[in-house]
Order: C-alpha cells, then sequence, then structure tokens
C-alpha cells in the first residue's frame, strides 16, 4: 500500500532539536536560521531526506518554514495550515500567519537591534531573497549564505534517494529528447543565451524522457542539469540511477556526478538562463553577473501535451476511472455507520492495484466525511479516522500516476439522507464546474481571466471557497504542474494541450465539504456556425469519466444546458466505463448515470 | 448645439505642414520629432490650442501620435481607427498598426544608422520614456527633450483656453475640500512623502471642488496643482479664469500663474510623489532625484463616489432617462427610411436641453445605423450621415453632463423588420449586460476577473467583441474615467462606490452594430440566509433607467433568472421614468415596458 495512516511527526520532538540547533547557531555566532520546507529542487514534495521542517517543527504541511531565532521559532503557514500545525508542534514554536505577515516584517519586528540571519543558499530562490532583503533594508539585518545548520545537528538524517531512473518511452512521451532539446536550444540561441540551468527534476525528466521514484507520488528523479545552446545537455545525476541509460542519452547528453555541478556552472560562459523562481541561490551567486534571469526553459513546452501525452492521460483515466467506479458502486452497497475513512482509501488504492497499471498514487488520498470534508487538504490518520455517518457527506480526493498519464479525480458522495442545504450547495458547486466544463474562449486568456465562471453560480448565493479553480497537471509527472492555473493569480495564457483540474468546492467549517473535480485538456475549438470566423477559440475536452452524485442535485436548480450537459456526460461515462467494470459495479452506474 | 457634424480636418492640409515641420527640423539638426494626441494633462479630450495631430495630419481620433522623420511620417493608431485614418490622412502619412508596432521597434527600423528624436517633454510621460528608450538601447537613437517644433509652424494656433472656473457646491461634492485635502496629505505623511505634483485636471477638480470648461464635453479646468504634506496646496491656474473664488479656496490654497510652476517645482523638497503614468517628463527632470513613484493621489479616492455623488448620479440619470425615451417614442413613430443619423443626434440634444439642467453632453453621440453600427467609435458627419433603413439596427450611445453627475447609455433600436441573426447577439449580448447586472462578488476582485461574466453568453456562441466590458464613470466629472474598469488589463480591485459602465456589444463588419449599455455602481452586498456570513461581497446598484428593445429579445433564448430581471429591471424604468414624460412617450413607455 502507497498511503500510510501513520502520524509521522509528533509535537514532543521538536524542542530537544530546537535547542539543539540553537546552541549550533551561537557557536556560529548567528542570530538565527531559515529551515524551510523545500530541497534544492523546490518541489511541493520532499525526500525523507529534505524532511528538515517536519524533523525539526512536526509540521508535515506541503508549504511554509521555520525561523529559528534565540528566543522565538516562527513556523509561518498559510490559510490551509492554521487548524493542523496547532495539533502538529510543540508551544515552543510560534505559528505565524503566511503570507499575510512575511519573513522580512516578522525578523524586523523580533530583531529590532538588527542581528545575523543563516541561510542554505541551495534551499531558497535569488526571488525569495530578493523580496527578503527589499524588505529588511535599513534594519540593520544580514542575511547570511552558510552551511546547513539543521542538517549538522540532524544525525540520523536519512541518505538523498537513490532511486534507479527509467526509460520514458516514446509512445507516452510523443517526442524524443533530441527533438525537445534542438528546440529549446533553439529558444536559447534566439535570445543570445549560451546556456540554462534546470534545477527542476520534472522539468529534466520531460526534456531527457526519464522517469525516477526519488519523492514519492512523483515519478521523478532528482537532479540538475544545463542545457547549451547547440542542444547539448550535461546531467548531474547519481551514476548508480542511471544504470544501462546510456543508448538512450546518446551522446548529446552527458552524465556527470552531482558533486561537479558547482564546478561546471562555474565555467559556464555567459549569459546563462536562470529561472528566478525556482533556482538555487547558490547557483546565481556561483553566475553572478552572467546570469540573465529567464522563463524556467522546460515550463512552457512540457505544459503543451502533445498527441501522445494526450492519448495518454485519456487512456489512463479510463482505467482509473474503471477503479474509481468500482469504489463508489462498493461503498453504496455498505450501511451508513458501517465504514471509516482509512476502510475507504484502503480499498480504493486495493482497486486501483487491481490493474497492474497503477505505479503510485498521485498524492495521499483525501477522504473526509461530515466535518472533515471542510478541512480543504484533510489527510486521515489512525487517530483522526471518522466513521461515514447517516447525513454525511464524504469528499474523496484521488489520482493515480500510470506511465500513460496521471490522474486526479474528486467526488462527493451522499451517506444516507443529507441535508438540503447541502444538496443546493453541492448544485451550485456543479454548475460552476458545469459552466467552466461548457466554456468556449478566445485565445490569449490566462486562468485569471476566466476563473470567475466557475465560481459565480456559488457568487450569487453569497458563497465561495478558498482555493483555486484548477491547477496543470503533469504527464506521468507531478499532479500539480505549472505554469497554468484557474487561478486568479495566473497570468499564463492557456493553450490547447495544456491539462488543468476543474474543481470548485463549498466548505462549512465543521459541518461538511463540497468538491466536483474533473481534469480536461484545452483544444482549438470548431467554428459554429454564425460564430465569427476570424477569432481563434478554445474549448475544452474532458477527461475524466466518473458519476456525479445525482442524489445531491437539486434537479430545480439547473437550467436546462445544464441538465443536458449532465445527462450528456454520464451516458458517456456509462459508454465509457461500464465495460471495464465488474457486473455489479455495471448495475450500480447504469443507475448512478441515469437521465436527471 | 454641442454636437457638430463638420468634417473639422482635411487630408490635403496635412503635407504642406508636414513640409514646414521638416524644414525646421533640419534647421535643429533633428532626425525626427514626435507629435502625440496628448497634451500636458493625458487627457482623453484636449483643446483647440492642443489639436496638434490633427492639425498636422488630419487624423481625428483620440489617441495616437505622429512620428515624424525625414524620409517617412508615421502615425500610430490603435484598432478602432483603423478604417478612420485611411479617409483622414493623405498618403505622405503611412498608417501603423499600434500597440503592435512599438515606436521603438519602428525608430529602430527607419533608423538604422541612429539620429536623434526630438520630443516635447510637457506632452510625454516618463512611463512612455522609459519603455521607449529601454526598446532603443544600442541601437544609436537618442531621444532629445525640446521645444515643440510643431507650435513653431503652426501659425494661427488657438491661445490655450481660459474659460471661468465655478465652485461645485458641497451638495454635489459631498465633502469640503479642506476634508479631502486633510486625508490626501495624510497618506503623504504616511509615506514620508514631502508633496505630490497633481497634474490631471479632473484631478485637481475633484480635491479643490471646483469646475471648468476648457475641454469639450469635460468640466474641467486646466492647470497644476501641488498638494504638501500638510494639506496646503499651490495650484496653477491663470487668475482670469478664478474670478470670486478665493472664499472658496480659503487661505490654505494659494494660486499662482502657470508661468510659476516650474521653478516652483525646482524648489520643492523632496521626496515628492509623481505619478509616471501621468505627468510630464519635463516635471520629473526638473525634480530628478527628489522623485518618489508613487499612485496618483486623487485617482482612487476619486472613484470611490461619496453618497452625496452617488445621489447626485441616480438624479441625473432619472432626468437624462426621460429625455433618451421620449427620444425612443419620437423614433418608434417615424416610418423606416424616414430620418437619418444627425437628425436622430440632433433630435436627442434638443430633448437633453429641455431640461435647463444639461451643461454639456458627456461625449459625441455615437449614432450608427446599419453597417456604421459596425464602427465602434463612430461619429456621424455631414458626409457619412446615412438614412435609417428597413432591417437596421441603430445604435445609440450618448450621456449628459448635469452638475449632479455624468451619464452614459447606449440603446440598440430596431428599425422595421430586423434578420433573425441580428436578434439573436442582441439576445446574447443582453444575457451578457444582466449576468454582470445581476454579478455579486467577493471584495478584492478587479475588472479582469469578472469581465468574463458579460462576454460567456457570446462566447458559447463563438462570438466576441473587441472593446472592455466597462469604463469607470466621474461624478460631473470625465465620461471616462479610471482607475478602475471592467476590463481584461485593469487589475484595480473594484470598491463600494465605484461607478462603471456595463457594455457589451456585438459588431459585425458591413452588417450590424449592437450595444447595450446601463451605468452601474459597486456597494455592499446584503448577506444572504444560507450564503457565507464571513464574506464581504459586493453587488452593483443600477444607475440607467432606460427599456431594452423588446422586438429584439428572443424570448426563448432568456433564462427565466434573465427574464425575471429584465421584466423588473422595464417595471422600474415604467415606475421611475413614467411620471417624467410626455403623455405620447408614457403611452410607448408603458407598452415598451410589458413584461416579456
Amino acid at each position: 500500500m502507497f498511503q500510510s495512516f501513520k502520524v509521522t511527526a509528533r509535537p514532543e520532538q521538536g524542542p530537544p532539536r530546537l535547542a539543539a540547533l540553537r546552541e549550533v547557531l551561537a557557536a556560529e555566532g548567528l542570530d538565527g536560521f531559515l529551515v524551510p520546507r523545500a530541497d534544492a529542487h523546490q518541489g511541493e514534495y520532499v525526500s525523507a531526506h529534505d524532511e528538515r521542517l517536519a524533523w525539526l517543527t512536526g509540521f508535515t504541511g506541503s508549504a511554509g518554514f521555520c525561523a529559528v531565532l534565540t528566543g522565538i521559532a516562527g513556523v509561518f503557514i498559510d490559510g490551509r495550515y492554521r487548524t493542523q500545525v496547532k495539533s502538529q508542534v510543540a508551544t515552543e514554536f510560534t505559528p505565524v500567519p503566511w503570507p499575510e505577515v512575511s519573513l522580512g516584517a516578522w525578523l524586523a519586528e523580533q530583531l529590532p537591534d538588527g542581528g545575523t540571519v543563516g541561510f542554505d543558499p541551495w534551499l531558497h530562490t535569488p526571488g525569495q531573497l530578493e523580496t527578503l532583503e527589499r524588505a529588511l533594508k535599513g534594519r540593520g539585518i544580514d542575511m547570511r549564505a552558510c552551511e546547513n545548520m539543521a542538517d549538522r545537528v540532524w544525525d540520523d538524517q536519512p541518505a538523498p534517494p537513490r532511486a534507479p531512473v527509467r526509460v520514458h518511452p516514446m509512445e507516452f512521451a510523443g517526442e524524443s529528447h533530441g527533438s525537445k532539446r534542438a528546440r529549446l536550444s533553439e529558444d536559447l540561441r534566439d535570445a543570445g543565451h549560451r546556456a540554462a540551468v534546470i534545477t527542476l527534476p520534472d522539468s529534466i525528466c520531460w526534456l531527457l524522457n526519464i522517469r525516477g521514484s526519488d519523492i514519492p507520488r512523483n515519478p521523478i528523479a532528482q537532479g540538475f542539469a544545463v542545457l547549451h545552446d547547440n542542444g547539448h545537455v550535461a546531467l548531474f545525476m547519481a551514476a548508480e540511477k542511471l544504470d544501462g541509460l546510456t543508448g538512450h542519452f546518446g551522446p548529446e547528453v552527458s552524465v556527470q556526478n552531482p558533486d561537479a555541478f558547482e564546478n561546471f556552472v562555474a565555467g559556464l560562459d555567459g549569459p546563462v538562463r536562470l529561472d528566478k523562481g525556482t533556482v538555487p541561490v547558490a547557483v546565481s551567486d556561483i553566475l553572478g553577473d552572467r546570469v540573465v534571469w529567464g522563463d524556467e526553459p522546460c515550463a512552457l513546452p512540457k505544459a503543451r501535451k502533445n498527441e501522445a501525452e494526450i492519448a495518454g492521460a485519456a487512456a489512463a483515466h479510463l482505467r482509473d476511472g474503471a477503479a474509481v467506479v468500482e469504489l463508489l458502486a462498493w461503498l453504496d452497497a455498505q450501511p451508513a455507520g458501517s465504514l471509516t475513512e482509512t476502510q475507504v482509501v484502503s480499498r480504493l488504492e486495493a482497486l486501483r492495484r487491481n490493474d497492474n497499471a497503477l505505479q503510485d498514487i498521485s498524492f495521499e488520498t483525501i477522504a473526509g466525511t461530515g466535518p472533515h470534508g471542510a478541512i480543504m487538504h484533510y489527510r486521515v490518520t489512525e487517530e483522526t479516522d471518522a466513521t461515514l455517518e447517516d447525513g454525511h457527506l464524504l469528499v474523496l480526493d484521488s489520482g493515480g500516476q500510470y506511465l500513460d498519464g496521471t490522474t486526479d479525480v474528486t467526488r462527493t458522495i451522499a451517506i444516507g439522507d443529507v441535508p438540503e442545504e447541502a444538496r443546493a450547495a453541492f448544485t451550485r458547486v456543479l454548475q460552476g464546474m458545469i459552466a467552466m466544463s461548457r466554456l468556449r474562449w478566445p485565445q490569449g486568456l490566462a486562468g485569471r481571466d476566466i476563473e470567475a465562471i466557475g465560481r459565480m453560480p456559488l457568487w450569487l448565493s453569497g458563497q465561495d471557497f478558498d482555493h483555486g479553480l484548477g491547477h496543470g497537471v503533469g504527464a506521468y509527472l507531478s499532479v500539480h504542474e505549472g505554469p497554468q492555473r484557474l487561478s486568479r493569480i495566473n497570468h499564463v495564457p492557456i493553450e490547447a494541450g495544456m491539462i488543468l483540474s476543474n474543481e470548485p468546492g463549498y466548505y462549512r467549517e465543521g459541518a461538511f465539504g463540497i468538491r466536483i473535480e474533473n481534469l480536461i485538456v484545452a483544444q482549438d475549438a470548431p467554428e459554429l456556425p454564425g460564430g465569427d470566423a476570424h477569432r481563434n477559440m478554445l474549448d475544452w475536452r474532458t477527461l475524466t469519466w466518473v458519476p456525479v452524485d445525482r442524489r445531491l442535485v437539486v434537479r430545480e436548480m439547473l437550467s436546462t444546458d445544464e441538465r443536458d450537459w449532465l445527462n450528456t456526460y454520464h451516458a458517456a461515462v456509462a459508454e465509457k466505463i461500464g465495460p471495464r467494470v465488474s457486473p455489479d459495479a455495471k448495475t450500480w452506474l447504469d443507475a448512478a448515470t441515469a437521465p436527471l
């Protein structure tokens, strides 16, 4: 089983580690040190080797950092984790609401007489440092790059991961790494850049058509790479991970030990393109005035999925949809009060595993029943495991990693008789999901420009939700992939081939949660009779085929167009998934997809 | 009559003026000179004294500029004016599509060996110059601030305007200038700024509760002002304009001649706040390192209308709505083929003038029938004046300036029997207008975040329109007022009190145009039962009360909610406007507002 329900960090482990760290800081003449969640690759997930924040504080969220000073240790956490942090960290740690309180403002307040704060330059980006140093201007606080002080006191720190790397076959990649290197290096030449440093593992894996398993849930291999303007790549990755890959790489990709990376960068001719938001400060410091800031070279090309990747995603979703339908059919057959959240998660993972194609789950399954559903990033443990009671809504958000694609689907399921206000809110969430699914829009718009479409039904009733409408999704890569997002902070134009999630929700604290999520891929929209022939427009193709719980839909609230969409969607679910499931699930599916 | 149908510029006047200008440039050792539409106050309308672009080129659009070089004279015009420019300028001028082609790129192409291009530093902003100089880096092209070369060859240039200034009474302003100066200077003190230079006439008029008539359609007085951090204001305006205003101004507002402005600025203690997007380069050059860039200090406070301003706007709209209803009733009584566009415009202005409250029209009325309706900024002249024929749609976009408010309303009217595809498009435009009118949204969103709501019905049919959904509107000030806009390029959060237009449209070149426009004001939305109590949401209050042409609505396309909105709106129009119109118009109005 991939998912574990163990509680991995305990509040009581934090204080002695904090004391040890403070001793080292005193010996080094530092007034503070930053311990971020991030590793050198700025990924959402990190390896056990890089779990410094959880090791020190007990906090296991996917973003945040601890600023350790002599008299206070601030744990900076965003809105998602305000409740969680309280139960995970000891009183020696002080939760700080972030980004409402910035690190700069907090340091200035805590160190009124100035001081020296250390940081590991491999774990922070130039963008972060720039913001921080701007805020600290004139405050007498000096940020000093130094060795990682947490690592020094972490005696039993696990070693960096060394999982074997596999070739990602052309059948799924759709383009050779030679072709990718050629077109990316052409971009470099056009811009007059001699090279680009790539430090994001999913970029490296996409560029070189490889996959690994250094990090849970993400089929990536950690490493660094330099793309030269002649299309050659220098890859810095432990040789033991790359057994048998020489033929795949060919003569234009050279492999070196990660230890050689710093010296290699130091020897590069400029200008060298770096992405301010993802590269470690250590790299830009080495390059100095040879740096030219630019976009991460793989981000956009990787986001524009090619035909093979889209076909793979579609195939993965049929396989994954069948497993989810089996789960839903089984779930409906159990009486209210007879199951707990972990049983649902375990059964779902087992059903996904029934098909040997599953490589991993794509993230820790969220199964939140009743009040737990209102915790947007709820992760069930042995301690929180709750029973699915009559009247609950169950939010079930899960996905799989398959060689041909990455899935991510959320359904909200009625357990017994649910309150009318929950059904009304569910219907509004569904209306938003349908509105985005049906959208057609002129090329050039970004997530920010269209996200409101998916929220409007809730807004009209004075309701809303506090997360984005959707995120990008990788092709057998990270389930959260940029640069595009359906979010009001995203300005990247959506292009044909980009896969996104469409997941409006509604959360009533202490009562219930709702989320409905399909993955959708942007495509060139067909011309319509009477439409403007000169406009290039996009629309969505749906990838996810799993029934929406009809018992939660208030039929009279839907317009004819909305009802038509849902009935058409359900007919397609029955047609695509029906032949793939057991007889019992098929019977259930026919009822679950009957016209409304 | 305010509006004129005369053709004011003729193509044949341009070439001799261009030749004269080039002689002066040669004598001054300049390879080029920039002639912008803008004056020193960056307004949308300029005085006859500042009509340099029209004088030189013949082009009378409200934005653009001419770059005069030795061998070519490029007239830079945006998408609205591509057709118009062709008929207005002689072949000696070369239209350049802008902003697709930037001035910097064009100069670099036209002056491959470099050169010196002059510009009048009072007519350009530091923001414009910065963009230009960045594009010219390394090109050997030198931008040189100099005296205005066009003025030097313009023998009969009209004198700058000297219209008398009047007090804008507290009844309409709602806040004394002392109170406004006090809160704006507090902002300056909080930011550590000693003073702010204000060069926008509508900002000065708002701040000091005065109005003028230096510029057609805009009740503003041209001048400059400096707001000190103690709340005192130095106003630079010709004394002859300010007769009898000493008592209104009081001791904290000093008046000086505009000639004294440069020396006064030179003597200011820094830091002095300037708005990079509106201040003349001349001012920032004088201040040098005392400049601190910041927001125009009046822009946001002016945009947030107070209760008196909103009440005034509402009153002005009832008065104005009655005049428009009289026009529509009269128009419907005339047989197709019996009227021309100028007759409609003249009659509408006469009806608005019937009430002595009209101070001016708020812009040149757009009356475009049939194919003219598809020209978004069509301005009818004696030469273009067309007959309203059976089967036409008439786009009628107009507004008035009243002491208590500024109006702007567009209705599209069926002339005889119109094609079904026009009715279908009209209904989609109406659906977008209704969707925005009904919207409720969480505080903090900008125009960009919600504009799609007003376009979605068109998008779903493969249609769209090429202008913003709406613009800010002043309180007896400019009909186009920032900083807020319902536009995908606008990031300013919409706040309670901001007045905007809601004007989706549809344009089929050579065939017909459609636009429906109401003014709406943002307000705190009442809490709804079942809504999220912790969210602050906004909604719109409608200001415009004029019937939407029911003959153009395809009833079956509207949802129940949309039909309810329209019927409720029409009932309110009948109730509010009915008592204010003639018996004939009342009879017409009752039919025009009957439930659909």
